[in-house]
């Protein structure tokens, strides 16, 4: 890509976002969180007022809430080519997750299989469900194949990893569609079918992946699908989504329940045959247009392939610049397929990786954020990101080490 | 209290809502959704940019939402004379209730026992629950006993039909502190000290009590308190919170968990002690300080316990001029102390509930709302009501039976 190109392009496109038009500021932390552009923030506000106007709890409010959480819903499920009510609104991935995670009715003995690549918050629902229903935890060493590709001849590696891993009492295997801390994207298709030969069900985190990559989910094969739209995304914070496949609706029960899942009252208690079963009850409705504008926003600029594709020249320009610098390594022998570039800090190195973090962002502005497993630093680009925020950001961590 | 006092000290105060500054608005739904004061707008709206501002995903930014955080749980904890630890934060009150009521390890032949006039959302909870682990639900009917005053000398039925309803298998008992239904006030104290007497937990659902009136949650013995905060306490919807007793809390387990929960990772996993172990992950951090300013400003006007009192006082005249109304029966056949005030409509007239409620705003602006269960009206008012309000609604209703 050309630079003169890029800015042409990009740099219009860049100045909707508040946070990126902070002179001298390089952002690096789209894994954590996206940024949000003024549009999105100025219907943040303008709904909220809109709810007062129109008399908070009444027809007119509730209708118009009501018709934020269709069109949210729809949006959601059109950027992942499947119907609304497959689609589960949440407040974060994690309760996605936990939702995917306790809708089995888990008998003791029951095992559950997790990468060893998985974020704490799974792990921790894991070892809930143990010690709630007396299930077994396995973990398969997914970090060893953190070189292969999804779509690359080497991405069967991971899904013949997983099939000697599965065990006939495997009910779910719980892994991560992007790993959060190694960038790989696994292929998912493919581990699906594996998962489906012997009725295991296939729950995804998609923290990393919703509003990175292209995803069409009835493709995919996955049974549920959790994500948040904070990320990469560019939505606020406090709204994520599950996607449940509908073959599976009837075979699992969601465990919170309230209002928003009842099509009609006790004592004749009947449910809705959608997502919404997993729902519980009042949100932050207000939110909900900001991420139909950031979806807007970002399908402005390019497709969500076209995007994606520019994250992967820009994660594998970086890859390579990081690898070039010395007393770094990067954790991936490949350039990522991901926007996620995480990499080592010799031991040599006085500096810890969350020392270098911290000091970046203190003295020069650079956001990057150190992950505790395996200890490195992680640097996200996104569409949004640009070659001098790349140049400048190799300078600083060049300068940061040698100066240790 | 005379109106010349009423409209010199509430009229300002009441100025700083834009939805009750809609001329010719007459607001009766705080027990669906509360209104939300400027300030507190302003104040999300600074918020979101605010994030931005300080880098999204940044220590500067984790630093501030931690602070909101903390100082969030604060204000609720100070609210109801706990400490902070006892408190965790939800995105509403059945996620609270959900909480509470999965946090027993049920056995099979366990029993839970609800009263007769708890909402849909808590009753479908139950049915999971059943459906899940095997126990058995009671329901104990304490809509016969509405008429009962907490404080009255009459207080002790409801204490004593519970008293009488709990089987050794009962391991929690789950009530509304104010029935959403009927505005009764239970008396908390006296029954948690019945259900202690035989290990049984207390759970109650204060989505009605909340920034209503006055409770010290330490003295009212209850094991689960929760509630949210948009609607008496006048804050956005999506922020909730749960009172945990800090005694029960070793012999309780969270279902959904996450990072929030966690004082260090897997796989040397620790619990936080506190509230947020049943906490889960990212939340709408933006809107915390609304709910300290909405709390804020209603202390403003008076303490908790005045403004209760002035509730009672026009929960009072409401009630006693419905009464006076041909064709109307309020549910109660006393004044409720509480802002609940609901009434039945005669059945030889042709309009349901649901049909007024609808005209009322269509054609009036006036907001009450149709309650499923017993079928009836409801209208909430809070400490800041005015007597012309309650004048109009009167006289709407009376006008509306009359055209029937």
């Amino acid at each position: 890509m050309s630079e003169t190109a890029e800015s042409d392009r990009l740099l219009p496109h860049r100045a909707a976002f508040p946070a990126l038009a902070v002179k001298n500021r390089y952002y690096f932390n789209y894994g954590g969180q996206g940024v949000i552009c003024t549009p999105a923030l100025e219907a943040i506000t303008r709904n909220f007022y809109h709810i007062e106007a129109l008399g908070c709890f009444s027809r007119a409010a509730g209708d118009w809430m009501m018709g934020e959480y269709e069109a949210t819903k729809a949006a959601i499920a059109q950027a992942f080519q499947v119907n609304a009510d497959t689609i589960t609104l949440t407040e974060n991935t994690t309760v996605g997750c936990n939702i995917a995670m306790w809708a089995v009715d888990w008998q003791q003995g029951d095992r559950l299989l997790l990468s060893d690549c998985e974020h704490p918050g799974i792990i921790a629902t894991a070892l809930q469900l143990q010690k709630r229903f007396g299930i077994e935890i396995d973990y398969f060493p997914l970090f060893d194949l953190r070189n292969t590709s999804a779509d690359g001849k080497d991405s069967t590696a991971v899904v013949e990893l997983i099939a000697q891993n599965l065990q006939p009492q495997t009910k779910m295997v719980m892994l991560s569609h992007v790993c959060w801390n190694t960038g790989q994207v696994l292929p998912l298709a493919a581990i699906a079918a594996v998962c489906h030969q012997q009725q295991t069900l296939l729950a995804v985190d998609a923290a990393q992946s919703a509003g990175m990559l292209p995803v069409n989910l009835e493709t995919s094969g996955v049974d549920f699908y959790a994500f948040t739209n904070h990320k990469w995304w560019c939505a606020p914070l406090g709204l994520g989504a599950l996607y449940i496949r509908p073959e599976i609706f009837d075979q699992i029960e969601p465990v919170f329940v309230g209002w928003r899942g009842l099509l009609s009252d006790p004592p004749n208690l009947q449910w809705r045959r959608d997502g919404s079963k997993f729902e519980v009850a009042s949100s932050t409705y207000a939110l909900y247009e900001a991420l139909r504008i950031a979806i807007a926003h970002a399908d402005s600029f390019a497709s969500q392939l076209q995007r994606y594709q520019r994250i992967c020249e820009l994660s594998a320009i970086l890859w390579q610049r990081l690898e070039a610098l010395p007393h770094i390594n990067c954790v991936r022998q490949t350039a990522p397929e991901s926007g996620l570039v995480s990499f080592y800090v010799d031991s040599g190195i006085a500096k810890s990786p969350a020392q270098i973090a911290k000091e970046l962002e203190m003295e020069q502005q650079i956001f990057i954020r150190a992950i505790p497993t395996p200890k490195c630093l992680r640097a996200s680009v996104h569409y949004l990101t640009t070659l001098d925020e790349i140049d400048r950001l190799v300078e600083a961590i060049a300068c940061c080490i040698s100066a240790s």
